[in-house]
């Protein structure tokens, strides 16, 4: 029989519930000021789970069991996550407005994995001190992946997330030494700084307070929750969708690289690979959807070129805001926005999906594989800035972009077997597994997630969890691999 | 400047041509027994073609030039198909009866390439001459494929096909052994003794030696042309649709496998890896299919199961034949066949796509991958037919289905700005990249590709040709490496 070290487990599992629990209580000034009787509900929801936590830890805690090995790092990870978005769902359930498990599940697992699929019709209808609550679940969600990509799953071997690691500054990939705990530290500054920021950006351009601070935590944790039925197309205002264009952008680069940017050290952003596809493929997109719209209908270039930006990087970031419908632009726009579903932002930043390291090696491997079919016996590795990637790193990204492929066309598989057309299968497993938010088809960027059927909503959740937890992590714990001794 | 031997490239077209010319002759009964005035157009393509061939070996041929390296290699097996296809409209154009050259050519291309996609919206109303013709293009790119599999896809190091060949009865890999040439004239009696075979069956079933014949040809080299616009719908006898549906499975299989099987060796055939796959693939998703509709119609289960191991195997063998709409099915099986379009048959089989041995490493690795995580330092390579696969092929493959999917994913870009729907841009690139035929969407089992604009139908061509050759041979044509000295 495998051992665990269970105590450890549920311990860690009783402090993510105390800082879960605290950050309820977050949404409760809200709740109070707006002077709704919800506030009653919430405040139980974060007690329930803060005391929850406590007695783990007074049950579980022993001083001096500190060992845990690989195996309870993959438990802890995926069960971390899983445990969150259980009490998560308390605040909606004992409001009531939200009375199904299923779709509160489905909420909060859409929040805490940054996703930002809602299953909720009318938004607005929810009082303040949820939508805060749900705002602020993307914005744990984030947290938790900075930590996640700086600190866990180098260790664990992850999908090429030790290429990312050998460019943060810093930090050693053999143990969890004390300067990644640092480096965790200065990106979890610049994170809260960010946000800090964009809310005031957002405030001098007119946007209230309460609507501010939502949609900053939304826009860096590129989640995606609005609060808002029509999301960033409520507010007409140029100033403020650019604002959130380029926050959104923000989010989905490497927060290392922002951090040193932030110091002055511009040649290590200019000299980044990854930074350099990520700018490149916007660039390259969004004009090409702009001058796409411009042609086709009747807009200004700017409105044209703002829409196109906006979608653009709300989709490759993986946030999902909406100010237009592109799925109605044209057919091969539909596509387009179907393709940038599967790309990603940046490894080290809080979006999802793919991501753009992995593409560059896939194209950089694809493109060698072509000389070593010419030179078979030469030594061919490929490069990813300036320094030779290990094969195996290489053989793992390869599996991981197959593994995701696999999941997309078996789980669209799923979820047309569960009852959905065509379009909207595609578009919901890669929506969900992209940690995206809205798709194409059924749940397209002016839908909603209610329509899936109630298996549907657990498939879909499950793909976010996934999705979220680099695969390989959830992966794992369904392999006997990881039950059998040795 | 890089050298190839042009003059025996030359020769070898020449040589082609010749064989292109030969067989188009064999039109000529059919014309005229059938009394068609086109007989004489049929004999000067049949003339034109040999002629040139006959030319350029008189030009080009050189006794003592025997000397071709591996980048000849990929020369002779892209401009062969092409050559042939270009010369393979003239029978179609000088009869009048595919005026447009893009048409002929897409159509011969969809011959050679064993795709069966058809611009043609009246088949009947072909003169049987030119049927027979289309037909046979099928036959002898069939007939190609078996020699490229056997001789020279491992030659030149494409996508696995090594393991392929360890497999068949003892050629080396290491150069053009006699013994190779040997395989290929054996694997041809199999290809000719099958296709007789079927022939005779199908008339005891009640066909005409003609529909026999042409059926018999389009069946074994897993192409998917029809006589008769229904496919073979037009025949309401179960006896018919089941022999067909065997010799579709015949023609999906490694013909190296089959050969052992008429020597009597069923234990070689059994302990097949890629043999057991395909079978119990095969087995499983006719049993989902078959149990779904009986439950969604009103048919016989009979019927329901015709229809769906016809179906299946049509599609998973890449041949494309028809007996019924599956994409009227449910929602969920036309996702299901869509997710068909990417299997393919087996290895040394006339059929295209990605085929069965690839899934298999790629299912084996994505799992060992798992292993990996939790054991990074144990070497675990993946076995196939219980040897050990070499870490490059096992990249190789990987690299394969990625650049398959990859074409994928941004041809359907393309033939969405080029004007396809969704669901048409998906299924033509599929169907057309697989070898297919039929699709789904716009191009589904009872549609054809006459609807797609003339740009799109030269963008599909060339897709057809790029899955026919394993995409490397010819994408390699497209990289600097082939055209740089060393």
């Amino acid at each position: 029989m495998l051992k665990f070290n269970y105590k450890l487990i549920l311990t860690l599992m009783g402090l993510l519930l105390i800082i879960n629990g605290g950050f309820m209580l977050l949404a409760l000034p809200f709740s109070i000021y707006y002077g709704e009787g919800t506030w009653v509900d919430i405040l139980s929801a974060g007690l329930i789970t803060a005391l929850t936590g406590v007695l783990l830890r007074v049950i579980f805690y022993r001083k001096e069991n500190k060992n845990i090995n690989k195996r309870d790092g993959y438990l802890i990870v995926t069960m971390g996550w899983v445990v969150m978005s259980l009490f998560g769902t308390l605040p909606f359930i004992l409001t009531g407005h939200i009375p199904s498990f299923t779709d509160a599940f489905f909420e909060t697992m859409s929040g805490y994995s940054t996703t930002g699929a809602t299953i909720l019709t009318d938004i607005e209808a929810l009082p303040k001190g949820l939508l805060f609550w749900r705002s602020i679940t993307h914005w744990i969600g984030g947290m938790g992946i900075i930590v996640l990509t700086i600190a866990i799953l180098p260790l664990l071997g992850i999908g090429g997330m030790q290429l990312f690691v050998a460019e943060s500054p810093g930090p050693s990939v053999d143990k969890l030494h004390p300067r990644i705990t640092q480096t965790a530290k200065a990106l979890w500054y610049v994170y809260v700084a960010l946000t800090f920021i964009e809310t005031i950006v957002l405030m001098v351009g007119g946007m209230s307070f309460f609507d501010a601070i939502n949609h900053s935590m939304a826009t860096l944790s590129t989640g995606g929750f609005s609060t808002k039925n029509a999301s960033l197309g409520h507010w007409d205002s140029p100033f403020i969708q650019y604002v959130v264009t380029f926050f959104m952008f923000l989010g989905g680069t490497n927060f290392t690289i922002i951090y040193l940017g932030f110091k002055g050290k511009f040649n290590r952003l200019i000299s980044n690979e990854e930074f350099k596809s990520y700018t490149i493929t916007t660039v390259v997109v969004t004009l090409f959807v702009a001058f796409s719209l411009w042609t086709l209908s009747n807009d200004s270039f700017e409105l044209a070129f703002r829409n196109a930006i906006f979608q653009v990087i709300s989709i490759i970031t993986t946030t999902g805001f909406i100010t237009a419908d592109y799925t109605m632009w044209a057919p091969f726009i539909t596509v387009l926005f179907f393709i940038l579903l599967f790309t990603g932002g940046s490894a080290g930043s809080t979006s999802g999906g793919i991501k753009m390291m992995r593409h560059i090696l896939l194209f950089k491997n694809s493109f060698l594989e072509l000389k070593r079919q010419i030179h078979p016996s030469a030594i061919l590795p490929v490069r990813f800035n300036g320094k030779t990637v290990d094969q195996n790193i290489a053989f793992n990204v390869s599996a991981f972009i197959l593994i995701y492929l696999l999941i997309f066309f078996l789980g669209s598989l799923v979820m047309a077997f569960i009852g959905l057309d065509f379009v909207t299968a595609l578009g919901s497993v890669a929506a969900t597994l992209g940690n995206i938010g809205p798709g194409i088809g059924g749940v397209g960027p002016v839908d909603n997630y209610a329509i899936i059927p109630e298996a549907g909503k657990w498939v879909l959740s499950f793909f976010m969890l996934l999705g979220r937890l680099e695969l390989f992590t959830v992966l794992i714990l369904f392999s006997p691999y990881f039950w059998r001794k040795g």
